[in-house]
């Protein structure tokens, strides 16, 4: 028999100030509060938070304070565009807008304008939301610099403090799901194509572009918003599913991930999805791990060298545009650019069909057994935020979810040392709606804290 | 009993003056033509040539001089860095190049530079080729403007002239098939995802980056250089097979498809096809269309609306970059462009599911049919190039090969007019090598020029 779960793992302590807008729907029907309240109350925020966190690259106030005016008439009128109207959003810097510049963290791209909106970002000005700033990335989005959690760190800072309720963000290995964790927010990464991610410097093959938010209603919305207008990469149909996230689902059964870094996760951490299980377990949930079904082992085996697979398929994918910018200024690339570089010259396309081989492998064990599971849970980090900023912190336990192409979510309701953890969720690929649902009901299991699922009945 | 072929049909007023490179690389390595006199040559060409076709839109000659000096130097030491080493290429104005602006054939891209190559570019870079101009495209590789053969228009125009052996191309419903059947030269469009298209403002799900080139074996060289280095799309394997072009292979049995155009196409063109189908048939090739093979029957009926089904799917897919550009300046768009701006808008992402699952279904029908043939054989264009300038021809005969993915082939051997018509052969999904190694054996039944095959043996 467990002991009881100890309540100080559970998240009392793992957010910061998250800052729904979703939530305020009614009150925003009943003109209580207005969008142009709320992002006054956004850009106080980044007044009083930013000069310390430093997420934002860009902000344009101006034209967002225009747009959510209109808003605030829109939905004067009763008349919202969508769930989103007036969300103030905040963009990951490799992600293109019109007016803004699109650095990509590096000196080589600074300043670059780029003349156009990705598709994301245009659906999103289509359904009334405001695209409030451009958030920080590391180069290129990939190589480690000085920002706890990358390479979506602005986007998890920005909306972990309460600066903005929603960022676009894009994860290829562990880039939404970790910086979501460190900072206490909900991270969402779609399914491989379910959000369109052209107009993005974003082009490996298991990249996906993602949302960071306040609660999984936020996440939800953003996201489907995307998706209706833009669909999903071209040749997917992209993300389906109410406009709203549509309710919650108590799971019957969860298969228990260990993946590769499982080995790696601090005692606090395993601690904190103890006591995450042992809730599950008192509410009727069945967990099984690789111990208790052979299909759960054999995908355990596959899913083992994620992090080798994934690196071998993302050096060969980024030899390009890598090599044409070193013919510009190698000088402009960091030392571990100009290492993957060097890399991905030395594999050649046979290499790179073994590594899809591989992830195929992976992708058909994970099908057969999500077969028979409601969704596959773990942790979302190997503990808390690393002390110090020179790394970005370990993608090991992201890596999977990655290599899979299946949705995941972060969910903030775990503890270590004090600090966000965030619990892992990882559905069947293309199952993005039916996660939310799932991971509504294991929030309300897990937690008394039905604020980060955000419904409006909430 | 069939009529004798009437040998005016088959091809020898059908081609004006390919110039091709590799089938000189026994004289390159024997050091009596050098790849800096090949490049005079071309130039020379470009000179009295283009100032009537009009294809270039850039041409690079100071430092196309200086890279055809350096391939010299590495022909005569022996050590070429591949079959391309020295060959001048043309580049589609959509594709982008470091030392050159891409216009996309639009005054909204006008002189706009990118600060990189395109992967396709690189890596023929890389492979020593150079990288003469850039080639003329109508307005973002798609509407209709006052070329003959769109959309790589300039891509078929500055090799079907012999101003360069080979040229990239994209295709998308017909524009690298179509122009190349116009213009008298090879053209190329792969498997989908088999060629690197990254840096290309070309982001169509069944959109490929291709070749067009004065024989096979340029085509094929040009093709496996890039795919060597840069690969396929990120996901794809991309194309495999030896450097040069294998061999020639003489087919046993062909598929004869009509798809949804054959009824547009000319009377001389029929003319011309049963022309080559005699030919076929008496070096013992069986030939089996709709009315021998239930299966066949199946698959026209699937491809019968490819034009329809494809015209969706790119309509949906187009709304994105489209709907930013309007936003920047509508009035530099054309009518057509902002008319499909329209339709987009009325689409919904369950006219874009409903879409691919029509194309699935027609790639499944294709699959099966192609258990049991070579190839399959039709028109690669429903005549010679129309009379006039305001339009780009029509691309009935091109788009069963878009919709289905698959490696297309337009082998200038046909003749319809006194023009040049392409006869097109459609290989298996990712059958590419196989293709052109059928393609080499029917172009050798066909027509006694194995000047077309341009295997170094002719």
């Amino acid at each position: 028999m467990q002991a009881p779960p100890d309540p100080s793992r559970l998240g009392q302590a793992a957010t910061f100030g998250l800052r729904s807008y979703l939530a305020l729907a009614p009150r925003f029907r009943a003109g209580e509060v207005t969008p142009s309240a709320f992002l006054d109350a956004c850009l106080s925020a980044i007044e009083r938070l930013d000069p310390t966190i430093g997420a934002f690259v860009q902000i344009a106030s101006a034209s967002a304070r225009r747009s959510a005016d209109a808003s605030t008439e829109r939905w004067r009128r009763g008349e919202p565009l969508s769930p989103v109207d007036g969300m103030p959003i905040a963009v990951k810097d490799i992600i293109e807008t019109i007016d803004m510049p699109t650095g990509q963290g590096s000196p080589l791209w600074d300043g670059s304008a780029t003349r156009r909106d990705s598709a994301s970002v245009h659906a999103l000005r289509e359904a009334g939301a405001i695209i409030l700033g451009k958030v920080t990335t590391t180069e290129f989005a990939s190589s480690a610099t000085r920002t706890p959690g990358g390479s979506s760190s602005g986007s998890a800072a920005a909306v972990g403090a309460g600066m903005v309720p929603a960022a676009l963000g894009t994860q290829v290995v562990g880039s939404i799901l970790r910086p979501a964790s460190f900072c206490g927010c909900v991270g969402f990464k779609p399914s491989v194509g379910a959000i369109n991610r052209s107009g993005s410097y974003d082009h490996f093959s298991q990249s996906c572009q993602g949302v960071l938010a306040a609660t999984l209603a936020d996440a939800w919305a953003v996201a489907r918003a995307i998706a209706d207008r833009a669909g999903g990469d071209p040749g997917y149909v992209g993300l389906t599913g109410t406009a709203d996230l549509a309710g919650r689902v108590r799971p019957t059964r969860l298969a228990v991930l260990e993946t590769g870094g499982w080995g790696s996760t601090t005692d606090g951490a395993r601690q904190a999805f103890a006591a995450a299980s042992v809730r599950l377990a008192e509410a009727g949930v069945e967990l099984r791990g690789r111990a208790d079904d052979p299909e759960i082992e054999q995908l355990e085996r596959q899913v083992a060298d994620a992090l080798t697979i994934t690196r071998h398929i993302n050096v060969w994918e980024g030899r390009w545009p890598l090599n044409t910018y070193a013919d510009l200024d190698a000088s402009k690339l960091s030392a571990s650019a100009r290492e993957r570089l060097a890399n991905a010259e030395k594999l050649t396309q046979a290499d790179y069909r073994a590594a899809l081989v591989q992830r195929n492998a992976a992708r058909a064990a994970f099908a057969e057994v999500m077969e028979r599971y409601d969704a596959a849970v773990t942790l979302a980090a190997i503990g808390a935020a690393p002390v110090g900023i020179r790394s970005t912190g370990n993608p090991i336990m992201n890596v999977a979810a990655s290599l899979l192409g299946t949705p995941a979510l972060a969910l903030p309701v775990l503890a270590d040392q004090g600090l966000p953890l965030g619990l892992q969720l990882i559905g069947a690929a293309d199952g993005d709606a039916a996660l939310f649902e799932v991971a509504a009901g294991v929030l309300e299991v897990v937690l008394a804290r039905s604020d980060l699922i955000g419904l409006p009945a909430d």
